[in-house]
């Protein structure tokens, strides 16, 4: 284990966190409010990282372990520090809530201990949205588009963060396809922030929005979630842009180089259109008599799928009243999730691809045990490394899901409750079901359940590896 | 495809529920009950079966596919016609009921669409708890060990009715094989029936209950299950029966042969006695204030523990009171069942074991790239096709619970109903959760769902791998 170099990265990655934390700082100061949660938290981590980031070890090489512990420690510590602006301003006193607050927003989970979020602070409220857009494309991978890096630890750290089953370089050098990726999701943020401000919604509402939609989070800064601001234009924009950054950002990439056939060769792609399409028609035909009008409930159908199946989790509607087979279909959604390479949760539509398609070669085996047949996924065949890394992650996620449930029930809730809490968590969507409250808050948990919580929905968003490495003794071995 | 061979081998499986069909006649025959609805059924099977029977076709060779084809048909056939005495004698008079009542029974399910049962005929109750019986170790093992076979084909029919994800030979010949395992079977259930009439249980009775425990399924003739017989003796041994019937039928024949050694080096059998302790020692903790004594939670916790992981679904208390973390236990046990080779449903212990140190072994790939790491099984390595097929039955099987539960949410009942439904029929275990009575009789679902969960019971009990192959038009292709 290379600690010297480990060091040197957790401290350049917590000196990001506290130049990050500059915005939330100028919200405070133009707000007139206080200032000093801000202040005292940039200044330890300005403490602590700064002698780690300074000197450079003379040996940057690193190896897959040291990429997955890094990562994995990169993201605890993040949200340790970026929990205490909510302690020191007492919005949240408890620490183990904070950290689950932040952890939620880091991870674009979106779950919430608050039951109410219209007192707090500005800056408070922002800080608390940013950290899903600094999660939704990965803390490590902005690291890698601003350093200069060797090269050879940058694709472990990237495989370690970025999402889906099979992760592709856009272009040779990493530092560039962190750039690109970053550059699309600026853009992409931006452009929702301006139509947000010309559908009427003001500045700090379309940022804090935004940066909510970008990451898939769902962190708002209304009680009421979207129905909050009342404007079937702000629905229709926001859900649109969910499903957009539902989608993987390769894509993006391809239309930005002109590749447009590459996007429509993409099976993920298509099955995710259809899905969608699928999704709104049901809901919108089992639950037309609900509403008063087609218009408000195609809407309110398409703007709740968008929101699940991206796991963002904004709400427009009490779906709980739903009749069930609305509520099953989006259960169903929030575990499939959306596509790999976007910033949604869940297992990823094309990993629940490579799952069926690997069924069907298995029945197909079964029958004829002597014909040779693959799994083929946007033309080409699937190695088979990536069929066992998949079957593998359906195993660790089940396994985390029922673990989670389990030790949660301690608390003696729901068992629809502590289901819907574990799926959330683990596939970082936001709301559940059950005994959690009209608003879906997840403050009657015991200390241990919140903490265990916050940790279901870091394994998610690093889609276990990272951090079960972490925790592994065989990791920490000498060979 | 060989027709031939199929339609004579589903011709003797038919001829032998003709003969089976002979004991609940005679029971009614003793009760002096109405005895037309088994001699109507009979006299169908006899005119259908014997003319497929009578001639054995020139060439006996099947392959894989015929293998799989004939046991899915031979299921579907065997509970369609077991379904006659049902309707005959208007017990049950819709036909799709009666055909979920006796797939309910030959999966070793048992569930019911009976919302109560002691006004029923002896005889019918005699047959419905039959079916546990010869479902349990499979009517196809059963013609195997009283048919001369080629050899050939034997093997194809036994690897797709027996459970679990390793098939061993006891014996080279597949014949005595099967011959070994009834042996097995009978004599247990016999020794049983012996304890249960030491018990003061009167010799129906005991003749019934054992067939339900032996087949792990769980039909009874009494409306409070095991618990209206007020007897914790009469517990005790049906618990300790159960757990007994969950045992691979392989560990009993090395015991037979001397082979102690082979027994307890085990690993399954060692995970399922901890895995038993561990459950029931949890259950009489967290429900210990809910009972007069120690003893009376002891056991009860012990027989529900034994009722559910072997699948089996016998009830001595209404455990749907209980608190929630009890809840979740059992659960939980439901999906993991018993040992691989025993008669119970669920994912099996010795798969979930492979599945599990499969992902130990993905991660220190992970780890270690370039580090050679096997799964061992009873210190032997699993090798890569057993591993691909584990987990590739974990897919088709979240699959299936999931259509299931999406499906029959088009009846509206509540979301707990439809997924414990859905996994009591898959795992063939019987009673579910929520919406379906304090009795978790199935009656509220409509024709189409109750279909649905028939089919969902056969895919459960046969591994889903013959059912899809009937279903696959691959299959039935020409080369």
């Amino acid at each position: 284990m290379n600690y010297r170099m480990l060091r040197y990265l957790l401290g350049c990655i917590l000196l990001i966190e506290a130049i990050l934390m500059l915005l939330p700082l100028t919200v405070s100061i133009i707000s007139n409010e206080d200032v000093m949660p801000f202040v005292y938290t940039i200044a330890a981590l300005l403490a602590i990282s700064l002698p780690c980031a300074i000197f450079k070890p003379k040996n940057t090489q690193i190896y897959a372990r040291e990429g997955f512990v890094c990562v994995s420690s990169a993201w605890i510590l993040l949200s340790i520090f970026g929990a205490l602006p909510f302690i020191f301003s007492e919005a949240i006193a408890n620490p183990i809530d904070a950290f689950f607050e932040t952890v939620s927003g880091f991870t674009t989970t979106g779950a919430t201990i608050l039951p109410a979020v219209e007192h707090l602070p500005r800056g408070i409220l922002f800080w608390r949205s940013f950290t899903h857009w600094i999660g939704g494309m990965g803390v490590l991978v902005f690291m890698l588009a601003i350093l200069p890096t060797a090269g050879g630890e940058a694709i472990h750290l990237m495989r370690a963060e970025v999402p889906g089953p099979t992760k592709g370089k856009l272009v040779p050098k990493m530092r560039q396809t962190a750039l690109i990726l970053y550059g699309i999701y600026i853009v992409l943020t931006l452009l929702e922030v301006v139509i947000l401000l010309l559908c009427k919604m003001p500045l700090y509402d379309a940022l804090v929005n935004a940066f909510a939609t970008a990451g898939t989070g769902g962190f708002s800064v209304l009680n009421n979630s979207i129905a909050g601001y009342q404007s079937p234009a702000i629905e229709w924009v926001i859900a649109i842009f969910m499903l957009l950054f539902g989608v993987n950002f390769n894509l993006f990439f391809f239309v930005i180089i002109g590749k447009i056939k590459d996007v429509f060769k993409s099976e993920e792609l298509r099955t995710y259109t259809i899905i969608v399409t699928l999704a709104t028609v049901a809901i919108f035909i089992n639950t037309y008599r609900m509403f008063d009008g087609a218009g408000d409930c195609l809407r309110t159908a398409f703007f709740q799928t968008a929101s699940i199946i991206t796991t963002t989790g904004f709400a427009t509607v009490e779906y709980n009243a739903w009749p069930v087979l609305s509520k099953t279909v989006l259960t169903l959604l929030m575990v499939i999730g959306a596509c790999a390479g976007s910033t949604a949760g869940g297992l990823k539509i094309s990993r629940v691809m490579i799952l069926g398609k690997n069924i069907v070669r298995e029945i197909k085996h079964m029958i004829r045990p002597r014909s040779v047949n693959v799994v083929r996924l946007d033309g080409e065949v699937v190695p088979d490394e990536t069929l066992r890394s998949a079957t593998g992650y359906l195993t660790v996620y089940i396994a985390v899901i029922i673990l989670t449930m389990l030790l949660i029930s301690i608390d003696g809730m729901s068992m629809e409750t502590n289901l819907t809490a574990s799926l959330s968590c683990v596939n970082n969507i936001g709301p559940a079901l059950g005994d959690l409250g009209a608003m879906n808050n997840f403050s009657p948990f015991s200390n241990f359940s919140t903490l265990l919580l916050s940790f279901a929905m870091l394994f998610g968003r690093l889609e276990f590896v990272p951090m079960m490495v972490l925790f592994s003794p065989y990791a920490w071995k000498k060979r």
